[in-house]
Order: structure tokens, then C-alpha cells, then sequence
């Protein structure tokens, strides 16, 4: 084997293995999936080899042109995938900031006026090139964060010719940036205000439509729906998504966040990939999303910024569920960084950092379907690989306010790294 | 006046201005401190003009040498201050996480040997150049955030030696990192486990040879204690700060974190520059600081970390109280970011983001001493600017996990920017 690139030395390789075909909680993550003093090949940018030093050094009979890089000290863990984002968005909302403070909620945000909708007029006055490059610049500070691969969704234009323009935003995007991007239509994220009251019309539009709109351009690979008190019922999410799902879409739902509604159950009943929030579903609805095989995506920095409660992780965890962690970076709360997630998880939802670690990777790859290809580091996925300045997977949550990323190659590349010349 | 470096066309400055003499809380930052389309310009590491590029431009009667730099559609603000940490101690705490993650309470580690006396080992094996490494990539990781002024204390030596080992190491770091270090003598940190039951006879060694070793070298600017229930009591603490005072350091106490001990009474009657967490300080004890002119400093990340309640900034801040914000970086609670402890400000303890910005600006130099010389964008103080990528105050609070920060300019030198070369 000649590979293309050969990182060597490595302290601790968390190759996050083992959890690829049938997803597993992060308490399996044990003693076998950390390698001491690793090495990792990569050829064509798929790895090739992983294992300690001397394992990947005996297969290679023929060694890269490039000189191997050493990580002494250093943790490599796959890279980070964030599955849960509102990536491109006109305008900023720093100025709803003010009603938060005054401890005003979401859904009272909305009814004034503000809040999504604000971002609706934005979005809808913004061309696809504004919306592209906005996204670009949040993405790119993912990227300095170790976010490898996006959950991408539309959700603010509401109409067809909008939604289209902020998926075609995403297409525009995939070319100007090194990550690996997954979009998602969600068309069905509120109601329009000029079909205010008439929610069913807007679901008609978005079936006769918007989906076949996006399903004929392949501008996404799943859809999701707000399923909530106030936005989309049970029943009006179900329509939605069994029309997608019939137009070749993979599923996901935005459930039970607010009001126990059923969003779990619905998830499983259509064998939706993930559903994501969660913080009210019912015990029936966890354990039907378990047999389904949905992931739980959880997003505790909404539940940070909303002054929450968070979704009961351990309960998911010790009942068997596969938790997968996301930012849900969006315009009510911008954060884009997948640290200040795990670092929300182990502190406030008692999540043991090696949990948290595989819920930015291999269950994450899950919750988008990537789970084959991407999430660990085993041979034949795709060389997404994270470099930390940092001893061990415990240290990183230690260290939760800092940057630890000192390297970052994604699909074999280097794309970013504090190594000198 | 020809300047050596001229900024120009900047989105907006907030200069944090009006403060320096008598501190005010962050309510009186208004529309006078804000300054649209503004110019900065520096002489010899100083603020020499500041205001409108019209205003800046027609006192400048020659030109610099190198060419102006622009920064259209971002912010200025002063160099962030952080003036509570605990930057150089040897050793990592990753491993008392568990413990966290159990529930278990500071006191309750404190007590099953882990924590401070963990650190407390491992500082004392460590050479003054370790430490002085360890605490140089704390302090690269906080100047890339945006911090250019660290108040650093000793405090895990406890005993004379290895205080003053502590308190050299962030001597040899000066010249190595363009941040102004501010050091603080904490001898009275915790008690040593050699001194266990015999407190005051811990507290004789402070005032009889740990004092008197650091003032005759000058090793300190402040001196502080921990004032808590099982640690030092008042009338300890009162001791050792007297002591501390007729050596000419100033004071600082570590005061009613955990127990209402009467540790904010005793900062105003000593004339402490600030008195830090204060999350169970009375309300006398708190009236009481504000006539005499003490700094309230409040550290929410330490609160974020252990889950517990948040110091009441809205009561000081309403109260009229000079509230300044800092990260407590330390081993127990490692954070080293302001923009999280703004964010958790905000989020948490319903500060404005200006209040917030005046936190740890203006208000965190009146912590250290340094209301005349840092803290603000204003003519005659040291050029420690920062220039965010973002357009107003309240947009860094609303972005909480990116890092803003563009360009950094400490001393009047540019030492970190992502502009071209």
C-alpha cells in the first residue's frame, strides 16, 4: 500500500469504531475504540489504515511522497457533524435579543411579530448569492471548530420560489467550502403570513408544490417538518412527510419540543432517520423511535438560549437509544459551535464525555444517514479527521471554552492546520 | 499630529467612555459611546485621537508611514480585560469530571482529595518554566478571544517557595505574550494539606514569610483570599489582607461564593479594589462596597460549571454597584473564553450585552487598578483595541460561539488579524 497521506505518532486516535451498522449508544465506547500512539493512512481521501503505529506501518510497502506528519500528544477523533442546522438565512437577529432578556418565550416572540418571521422578510428580500454567502461565513467558522460535514435546511422563504433559491443557496455553497453538506427541505418550519389561519392551505401548497418542486431538482436529501402546538399538527406533519417520503426524501422531525405532542411517535411510525429535540417526548414515543431505529438528536444550546429545560439524555441513553448531538444553529439562537454543545451535554444533561463525543460523530453520521461512510475512523470511510490539541476525549469537555482544533482534513485534504510551513 | 497607526472607517466604536473617574455601571453606556463610521489613531503604543473619521482625519497633519488600515462594517471595542484567573498551575483535571458529572459539589472533591490538592501536587512538582509554559498556551488561547489584559493569581504553591515559584513563572511569561499580566499573591487559596486542622498556624506562615518573601521581590500587585466556611474565615482573612496592605499590595477577596460569611462587608472596610463571586453576599455587605468604590466581580462560568445559581448582577447593577465580569479560568472550571462568561451573562444572569461589554472592559480595569490606563477607547489610554467582525455590541452576544475577533492590536501593536498580508 502507498498512501497518499500518513499522519503518525498520534497520542490517542478516538476512532469512535464499532457503532457503524447497528448504532449504539456512547456507553459502548470503550478501552478498543481508543488507540494509543496511532497512525492513520489515507489514500484518495479514504483511510486506508488505522492502528498503532507499528500495525499501520507494517502495511505500507511503499511509503507518500509527502512526508508523514506526527501528532505527538495530540487526540485525532473523526470530524465533527453537525445534523441539525439552519445553515443559510437572511439578515441577523440581535435586536430579538432584547425580548429574550425581558424573559419573553419562542412562541411569544412569534406572535409578536418578531422572531421568524423577521427572518422570513429577509430571507425572501435576499438573493441567492447573499444567502450563499452568508452561509458561507457561518460555515466556515464551523470549519475552524471542526465541523466537517452540515445538516443544511431551508425553513425562511415559505414559498416555493424562496424555498427553492435557499436550497439552490446550498448547492451554490458545496463548491466554495470543504465540508460535506446534507440539505434538508423544510418548507413546513412555519406558517406564512399570508396563509395565516390557514394552515391546510399551506400544507396543500407545500405537497402539490414545494415538493415536487424540490424532489424533481434534487435540491434535498431529507425533509422535515416543525411539528408543534401552533405550527403543524400530528396529522398535517404526517401528510407532509409521507408525500416527501413518496418523492424520494428521507425523513426527520422537529418533535415534542415544546408540547407533547406526539412528534416521537409520528417519527417512528414513518421510519423517520432522526428526530430531533425532544425535551417533552413521551416514554411510548422514545421507545417506538427505538425500534424504528430514528435517532434522538438533541439540542441543547436551544434549550441554553431559551432558558429550558433539556431534553432527559440519560434517560434516551440507558433506554437504549442512539443520541446524536447538533447545534441547531439558526437565527434565534446563533451558535455555531458543536464544543459549546458538548459541553451543554455533559454539564447540564449529565452525558459522560465519550457519549458526547460519539454524538458529534458516529450517531450523528446516523442521524443523516452518512453512517457508512462517514463518523469514525475505520477503514474505507471517508478521511474526515479531527486533530486536538488536547490529551484525551475527557480533556476537550475540560477544556470547553477553548478552540483545541489544531488540525483538520477533510475527504483527505488538509484544510486547516496550525502546523508551520 | 502624525500618528504610527492609523484605523479608519470603522463600522462602529465602543469606546466604553465616561467611566474612568468614578465607575458607573454599565446603564449609563449609551448612545454617546457608540461611534458610527469612527477612526482611531496611535502614537507610541497610545490613544491619540478617537472619533468620527471627519473628526480623527482633520488632526492628523502627517500621514503615518504604513498605510491606513480599514475595517468597513465591524466593531471596535477596548481590549477585553479579564481580572480573575488562575492562569499557571501545573497538571490538567479532566479526571475530576466524573466526579462533577456525579453531582458532587466543590467542597464535597474538596474533600475526597481531589481539586485543589490535586493541582496543589502537581504544581509543586512542576519548575517555574513549566508553569510558565502552561500558563503561555492558556494565555495564547485567551489573546486569540480577544483578552488582552489578564489578572493572574498564584495560590495552588501554598507554601512559600512554590508561591513564589507560581508568581515567577508569570514574570518569565511577560516579555513572551504582548497581554499586560496583572499578578495577584493568593498564598490564601486553600490550606495546606501539611497544615490540615492548624489554620492559623497556615495563616502565621502567610503573614510571616509568604508576604513579606513577595513583597520584597515585587511579585505581586494584589493580594487575595479565599474567604469561605472550611476555608478562611473572616477574621483570618482580615489578617492576612491587613498584613498584605502594609506590604503595598492591594486587595482582593474571594467573597460569600458558597456560604454567607460576610466576605463582601469585609472587602468594603478593607478597601478592596474588587470582591469576586459574591453569590450569597448580603445585602448590607453589598451597600457596603458600593460606598467604598469596590469592584463587584462576578464569575458565572464557575456557577455554569458547577450548576449552581448565578450572583444576582441585575440587583448590584440596579443597585448602582460597578459590576465587572471575568472567566475565573482555572483547573476546576477551565474556561478560558469572555465571550462565553458574556454570553452566560446575558443568558443567565439577564445582564444587557453592553452592560456586559462595560463588564469586562471599563469595569474589569477598575478591578485591577487600571481605570486610568485601560479598559476604553479614549485619548491618553493604552491602544489594547479590539476589532470584531460583527456590526454592533448586541450581534456578539446574539453570535455567543463564534469567535469574533478579528484583528487585535495590544500596546498599540497589531498582534493578531486575519487581514491579508
Amino acid at each position: 500500500m502507498k498512501p497518499d497521506i500518513l499522519l503518525t505518532n498520534i497520542g490517542q486516535i478516538a476512532t469512535v469504531a464499532g457503532h457503524s451498522e447497528n448504532p449504539k449508544t456512547g456507553e459502548e465506547l470503550g478501552e478498543l475504540s481508543i488507540i494509543e500512539n496511532g497512525a492513520i493512512a489515507i489514500t484518495e481521501g479514504i483511510i486506508v489504515a488505522v492502528g498503532t503505529n507499528a500495525e499501520v506501518l507494517s502495511q505500507i510497502t511503499q511509503m507518500p511522497e509527502l512526508p508523514s506528519i506526527e501528532f505527538p500528544n495530540m487526540l485525532a477523533t473523526p470530524g465533527f457533524i453537525d445534523s441539525h442546522t439552519h445553515l443559510a438565512f437572511g439578515g441577523s437577529r440581535e435586536k430579538d435579543f432584547a425580548m429574550k432578556l425581558e424573559g419573553k418565550t419562542y412562541l411569544e416572540i412569534l406572535e409578536a411579530g418578531g422572531g421568524i418571521l423577521n427572518t422570513l422578510r429577509s430571507t425572501r428580500k435576499a438573493t441567492q448569492g447573499e444567502l450563499c454567502s452568508n452561509a458561507f461565513s457561518y460555515a466556515e467558522s464551523m470549519l475552524s471548530m471542526g465541523t466537517t460535514t452540515i445538516e443544511a435546511k431551508s425553513g425562511y422563504g415559505l414559498d416555493t420560489e424562496n424555498e427553492v433559491k435557499m436550497l439552490r443557496a446550498i448547492e451554490e455553497l458545496r463548491p466554495k467550502i470543504p465540508v460535506d453538506l446534507v440539505s434538508t427541505f423544510l418548507g413546513a418550519h412555519a406558517i406564512p403570513p399570508e396563509f395565516e389561519g390557514r394552515t391546510d392551505n399551506y400544507v396543500d401548497l407545500i405537497i402539490n408544490e414545494m415538493i415536487p418542486a424540490v424532489a424533481e431538482s434534487k435540491l434535498a436529501e431529507f425533509c422535515d417538518v416543525f411539528c408543534e402546538k401552533g405550527v403543524f399538527s400530528v396529522e398535517q406533519s404526517r401528510h407532509i412527510l409521507r408525500a416527501a417520503k413518496m418523492s424520494g426524501m428521507k425523513l426527520k422531525v422537529h418533535a415534542d419540543e415544546i408540547v407533547q405532542l406526539g412528534g416521537a411517535e409520528l417519527a417512528a411510525e414513518l421510519g423517520a432517520v432522526s428526530a430531533d429535540h425532544l425535551l417533552m417526548a413521551s416514554d411510548d414515543g422514545l421507545e417506538a423511535m427505538k425500534k424504528a431505529g430514528t435517532i434522538a438528536t438533541l439540542l441543547p444550546t436551544t434549550a441554553f438560549s431559551l432558558n429550558a429545560n433539556y431534553a432527559d439524555a440519560r434517560k434516551m441513553i440507558d433506554m437504549g437509544l442512539s443520541v446524536a448531538l447538533a447545534t441547531d444553529f439558526n437565527p434565534n439562537c446563533a451558535n455555531e459551535s458543536l464544543f459549546f454543545t458538548i459541553a451543554l451535554a455533559c454539564y447540564k444533561m449529565k452525558m459522560k464525555p465519550r457519549e458526547a463525543l460519539s454524538a458529534v460523530t458516529i450517531n450523528a453520521a446516523h442521524a443523516i444517514n452518512r453512517g457508512k461512510t462517514h463518523g469514525s475512523i475505520e477503514v474505507g470511510k471517508r478521511a474526515d479527521i479531527l486533530i486536538l490539541d488536547c490529551p484525551n476525549p475527557e480533556y476537550l469537555t475540560w477544556r470547553f471554552g477553548a478552540n483545541l482544533v489544531h488540525t483538520v482534513i477533510t475527504n483527505g485534504q488538509v484544510v486547516h492546520t496550525k502546523l508551520g510551513p
